[in-house]
């Protein structure tokens, strides 16, 4: 028995032993997190730390401070997207890269974004003290501004146009300014770009912003990718009209078409297999008074999903009712589209497997998801294979103060964040 | 047989036999109508005569004038209601008042308000040619300010509050100021009121602005009343929450009860017999954005009918399903209930048959419904017997430059109006 397990250890490279070792400090990755909520934190509670704002640019020199202390190598790029590298054993292998954002909406919460930007440094202190070295370089990336468009990742990704660097930010300053801000160059954003293939990998830690997790009271979710948006402007046009002189089998009303799409947006995907969502958030009818009958009606229908083609096939079936509502009602229908994010960032299948293997192997219980929400690492699916591992949020919320995760689940991301690299380290050429 | 015929004739009275020879002057009307309108039309063929502007003083000097061309006795009351008398044969009988108003909407037609009055001043003629005298002495009403609120027959019913007079009317004054322009005083309004009994009857004849005499090509409307008009403000309540991270089943969703809602009223309103309408008018969903799932839903609903009992049990219905919507999809009701003009005014039953004889007798087709917009003659039924009598008007079209009705459908209704008079000043004690 003895020799028999001796050899299998000699059979275990270091980095092997130190996987089924090596684990986060739950502490000092909670005491990182509570340090950066205090830049920007306001009188509600919230956090004020938008983009490019003195809070935002406070809590980078936290990070940086934080990075030279664990003796990475820190840059700026000229999208002002804070990069911490650490040298692998094989210097031939591209980085396998990871992170987050530090920036918050306006009275934002404390974990969209900081949970993945803390454990990713928390990594690095948890790997210096198990003295494990990886054969990939490893970077930790914090990106500039995510909330206020996925901006740094975007750069990264060469999908920053030059008009986009003119649009004014929360903070009040054009995205070009904001960049220059943060230390980065706007005049030289194009040569942020990365090309496939400069990463062997990139993964995200987040906090869910669903309830899936915790109303399946699942610790660990694996993304299948990020989905794919498309917008359209629904308009049912009748005639406006005298509400107490026009009998009401004379009506135009184009509420009533409306009304019943409302209902059938609902249905319709609620039919279909899977986790897409459609939503109806805007609605508004024209003239708009309690004694006149609408003479026209708009509504916003809001379609995601990790597939194009089913989004696709559920507008399809939403507009044949749209018309058939229409016809029924008198009434005419116009439809605009309108482009969000027409194509899904798909994680990688094999970063996938390993996340779920990673968070079994630690004892966590998983589930398969897509990510509803807009992150950096769709942006960076452009340019690399990625894989994002979500935790639960309290009550689904996020973007708010009210926003929380508890130290313990923020630390079982963080593991399998750690065991993830330490399998990818193994497993990617 | 000839001896019969003369036997018979000498049995009717003079107002018998010019009864059944006096008619309106079908040019004369349509010019009356046609040189009102000049006062105030603007460039884009609408009138601008608005209560208390310069265009709506200037005109009522013309109706001043033209009812001293015909030898009436001309009073402005307090109120600055145009009153013009004209004696009877028996000065113990309380008069038969008839008339309307010349005031319009910002932007109205040249047919909502004339056509009563001029109506009411060619029936004068028509009387003074055939030499025609009634025992009721005749009163010509045009009322001040219809269009902002009948505020000259809220007057004469003692319905007008201190309050009222000090609101702004579309020309800008306050109604208190608009009054003083057109030769009333305010500060005597009370004197105004009519006591019940002063009037033997009051009629006013009017355009439908509505589709039915039209669609059902009639002739002559029989009003059965003025409709009572009920609003509630209905608010759904549940979560905003994020349209891409929120899962169908896990949403909060109040747009689905309120587009449930807006059916059910179209469906409750409609299964009824009767003339009843109920309109959804205005809709808003909060906060309102495409990508988020809104957290309330606010929308108005309108029901109006002659009869007050029908309007509460169709309420009833509809409160009982949107309780039940709110309950199936998770979100909360409120409702608050506001009064716009709680009672209908009923036409008096013998003055409804009266003007069905009149123009039966003119050999004009007759349908009885009620009115859905509001009219001086609502107010007048709280001190007298009232009848309206209704003519088309051209695709239910009102309160717009597009409003008309024909000559011949004018002189019909002022036809009816005249008839009804004579047959009235007969019957009524």
């Amino acid at each position: 028995m003895k020799h028999y397990f001796l050899g299998l250890l000699l059979f275990l490279s270091t980095a092997q032993i130190n996987a089924q070792t090596v684990k986060v400090n739950q502490d000092r990755l909670t005491k990182l997190i509570q340090e950066l909520s205090t830049f920007g934190k306001n009188a509600k509670g919230g956090s004020d730390r938008v983009a490019y704002s003195s809070h935002d640019i406070e809590a980078r020199k936290f990070v940086v401070a934080k990075m030279k202390e664990l003796e990475l190598e820190v840059k700026i790029d000229f999208a002002g997207n804070i990069i911490g590298k650490k040298d692998g054993l094989n210097p031939q292998l591209n980085p396998i890269a990871f992170g987050s954002h530090i920036d918050e909406v306006p009275n934002g919460g404390d974990y969209d974004g900081p949970v993945g930007s803390m454990a990713a440094l928390e990594v690095i202190y948890a790997l210096r003290e198990s003295k494990t070295v990886t054969q990939h370089p490893l970077q930790i990336i914090i990106f500039a501004n995510e909330e206020g468009g996925v901006v740094g990742s975007r750069a990264m990704a060469g999908q920053l146009s030059a008009e986009a660097l003119t649009m004014k930010s929360s903070s009040g300053l054009t995205q070009a300014e904001g960049i220059k801000a943060l230390g980065g160059d706007p005049t030289r954003i194009l040569e942020v770009k990365k090309a496939k293939g400069d990463y062997a990998a990139f993964l995200e830690l987040h906090i869910e912003q669903g309830g899936n997790l915790v109303s399946d009271q699942v610790q660990i979710g694996v993304v299948e990718g990020i989905v794919a948006i498309e917008w359209w402007q629904f308009t049912f046009k009748g005639i406006a009209n005298h509400a107490g002189t026009t009998p009401m089998n004379m009506r135009k009303n184009p509420l009533l078409p409306a009304a019943k799409f409302i209902l059938a947006v609902d249905e319709t995907v609620k039919s279909y297999k899977g986790a897409q969502v459609g939503t109806v958030g805007k609605i508004e009818a024209f003239p708009g008074a309690g004694n006149v009958i609408p003479g026209e009606v708009t509504l916003n229908l809001e379609l995601r999903d990790l597939s194009s083609e089913k989004i696709w096939k559920i507008y399809e079936e939403l507009e044949a009712k749209a018309k058939e509502y229409a016809e029924e009602s008198n009434t005419e229908l116009s439809i605009v589209h309108q482009e969000v994010a027409s194509k899904p960032a798909l994680a990688d299948p094999i970063i996938q497997k390993t996340i779920e293997n990673s968070a079994k192997e630690l004892g966590l219980s998983t589930m398969y998801l897509p990510s509803g929400a807009g992150h950096d690492a769709q942006e960076m699916a452009r340019i690399a294979p990625i894989g994002m591992i979500f935790i639960p949020s309290r009550e689904g919320i996020s973007h708010s103060p009210e926003e929380f995760s508890s130290p313990k689940d923020i630390a079982n991301g963080a593991n399998v964040l750690l065991q993830t690299i330490l399998q990818l380290d193994k497993e990617l050429p």
